[in-house]
């Protein structure tokens, strides 16, 4: 069966063909700027990258060119739609009315545009890609996998805060947590690599990538996470500010003069590592900064390394142990000096590094030496495959 | 040596005068309401409360009146002023001027006065007492005691938020931490009790009264703490939130129509077990509640002690271990149901509770079993013991 998996933004939209037999991707690409000027970047298995910049008013549009160049006479991975079996779309938001993936529907559409004001930059631009797709091809299964599904399983204890009660019976305030997709693939892949039965196990993901999240799994089901109602909360992130005192909000507006809107902006895009360092987000120029001498630099990697192990330390707790912590995601999969900062607060947990096996990147691998009472993994993820799974179980 | 412990607050002044030598309490109590109608409370050690109402328009006349009221011929503590031999002053915030208590003179006192704007509410309110004093005791030695001193010895990576680094530069906006003579004296306290070097110790200390803040203290150093730029981060508190995602300030604030200032007077005054349980911010009632079928009462009992599980889980990651943990405070020295809460997530740090001894309050008391690897314990703080000690310490 071929999936095609979509991924659509306010104004991009990332896409890949899955054979879902033999989990090949066939072709996979993006679109970007849609609406402004638009530019398609797609590549066919084996191939080279094919970019052009056709018009792409809409979302419509750019869907149009990517069934366009999947079925294209020359580079096309398929020869027709008709080899297009069925489409998984992510959807941001699926609040408490999602706990996993389901086929779209009216119905199940009309529940998530109700999801719309707890991610207002998400959810819409999600649903503009699905009824894009669902004219193109009508007649096609598609299947929408929610970036907070696997987080439902949360316990209340895990998922109310500190807050008037009101608030969740109204607005439904509350954590849902991201990135679920991938924390359900890693920590599924992770007891299959370690040969763990995963119906009687203790695991922590650590999924660090610009965004980035922690979550803890008991048993195969998310017991907490760190990011909650929105994306913003949790670990120091690339250039959002993860966890913050919430007084520092009025006391910034203050001094700044700026309104909540404006504070909110600066947490989102001018904090992480980036506000640190004053230097960069990515972490390949934070390293090669702290290695030429900066101190901010060094800062930040510091900063960023220690609240992961705070976290894996308390969720450690909130699991009452742990058998294995599963590093994913850009950093999480590419970053050995972070893995080493973070494993270097965990000799409490029986746990040794590998230092020579930490050096790789990229690929399954215990990192912790044999004698290690908790398994630490390299575990790369892949939310596209997890989608298309997610999608062929649904519509098979 | 005879010390007038002085803890004053916008409209309320409590005091202690502590015999340094004995450490004996000689005549305690506290002025309310001053600059509205005034009331004093003042008792000698052994004999009953006085409660009066005198006319109290400032804080001058309430230390007027307390140092009347120790003096006088009938019940007075002391036969005169000559007797008092050092005050000590408890001060909010000491932001990164202050790592430990200061003997008050004018050049102090206008350090203190640069933190007003990193505690607008209590350093202003703690300077009119001092002022207040040194007018009519002016030959009398003060000592102004930090809450926030104590953990001024957290490292960077500790103390730096995920924020644009110039707020740092700009504003000082970091983690200060507060209860900070509590954390202080039930460290050492700890240490003591259980027979241990504090220079080789990884205790942390769960502080949970109204307000809450645990703290982990490494070889008798503060490393980190909950509390941040203000006491409203970390715990869920009596009314406070605690840690929530930043993002939720906004999403209230256009929900609710509420400014930024009325969404701060909500997270600050109608949040924590007040807000979930809808009925009280005292343990007693919630737990009442409880064992009456109210399920928001269980909740906030729940998520309360889930926080704390947390955080000192966090913390063991933090110090790469723990030796000892100590919970203090009203509700750390009171709630048994709590302390089995908590350490209910902490059998993987081989710690089981003594469930007998932990049906005791207010007393230091080990609450662990002999076999448990880390040491759980009760330790009743004594923030004005504390002041007392740090006072005698600098004008000895």
């Amino acid at each position: 069966m071929n999936v095609l998996v979509i991924n659509c933004g306010s104004s991009s939209l990332k896409y890949q063909l899955i054979n879902s037999d033999t989990e090949e991707v066939l072709a996979k690409g993006l679109c970007e700027r849609i609406g402004i000027d638009g530019s398609l970047t797609y590549q066919k298995a084996g191939l080279d990258k094919e970019v052009t910049t056709p018009a792409m008013p809409t979302h419509k549009e750019a869907i149009q060119l990517v069934l366009d160049a999947l079925t294209n006479d020359k580079t096309g991975a398929i020869k027709d739609l008709s080899e297009v079996d069925a489409v998984g779309h992510r959807i941001v938001h699926g609040g408490e009315k999602f706990a996993s993936s389901a086929i779209i529907d009216d119905e199940m559409l009309k529940a998530v545009e109700e999801c719309n004001d707890l991610a207002p930059l998400h959810n819409p631009a999600n649903l503009i890609g699905i009824n894009a797709c669902k004219e193109l091809m009508p007649n096609v299964p598609m299947v929408g996998v929610f970036d907070t599904a696997f987080h439902q399983t949360m316990p209340e204890k895990a998922y109310l805060y500190g807050l008037p009660y009101e608030y969740y019976e109204k607005y439904k305030v509350r954590r849902y947590g991201f990135h679920g997709t991938s924390h359900s693939f890693v920590s599924k892949h992770i007891a299959e690599f370690l040969n763990m039965d995963i119906n009687n196990s203790k695991i922590i993901v650590a999924h660090l990538g610009n965004g980035a999240s922690i979550s803890a799994v008991l048993n195969g089901k998310c017991i907490d996470t760190s990011m909650g109602l929105t994306p913003l909360e949790g670990l120091v992130m690339g250039t959002r500010s993860g966890d913050i005192d919430p007084a520092i909000m009025e006391f910034i507006a203050n001094k700044e003069g700026l309104d909540i809107a404006g504070v909110m902006n600066v947490l989102n895009k001018k904090s992480g590592v980036q506000g640190i360092s004053k230097v960069s987000s990515d972490f390949r120029d934070l390293e090669e900064g702290m290695n030429d001498g900066n101190k901010l630099c060094e800062a930040a990697i510091e900063v960023f390394s220690y609240r992961v192990a705070k976290y894996i330390g308390s969720y450690v707790a909130a699991l009452n142990g742990v058998d294995a912590i599963a590093f994913t995601a850009g950093i999480g999969e590419n970053a050995p000096l972070v893995r080493k900062k973070v494993v270097s607060y965990l000799g409490y947990l029986g746990i040794t590094l590998d230092e020579e096996a930490n050096g790789n990147r990229g690929k399954d691998l215990v990192i912790s030496t044999p004698d290690s009472k908790v398994k630490v993994a390299i575990i790369p993820t892949n939310e596209e495959l997890a989608i298309a799974r997610e999608t062929v179980a649904l519509v098979k």
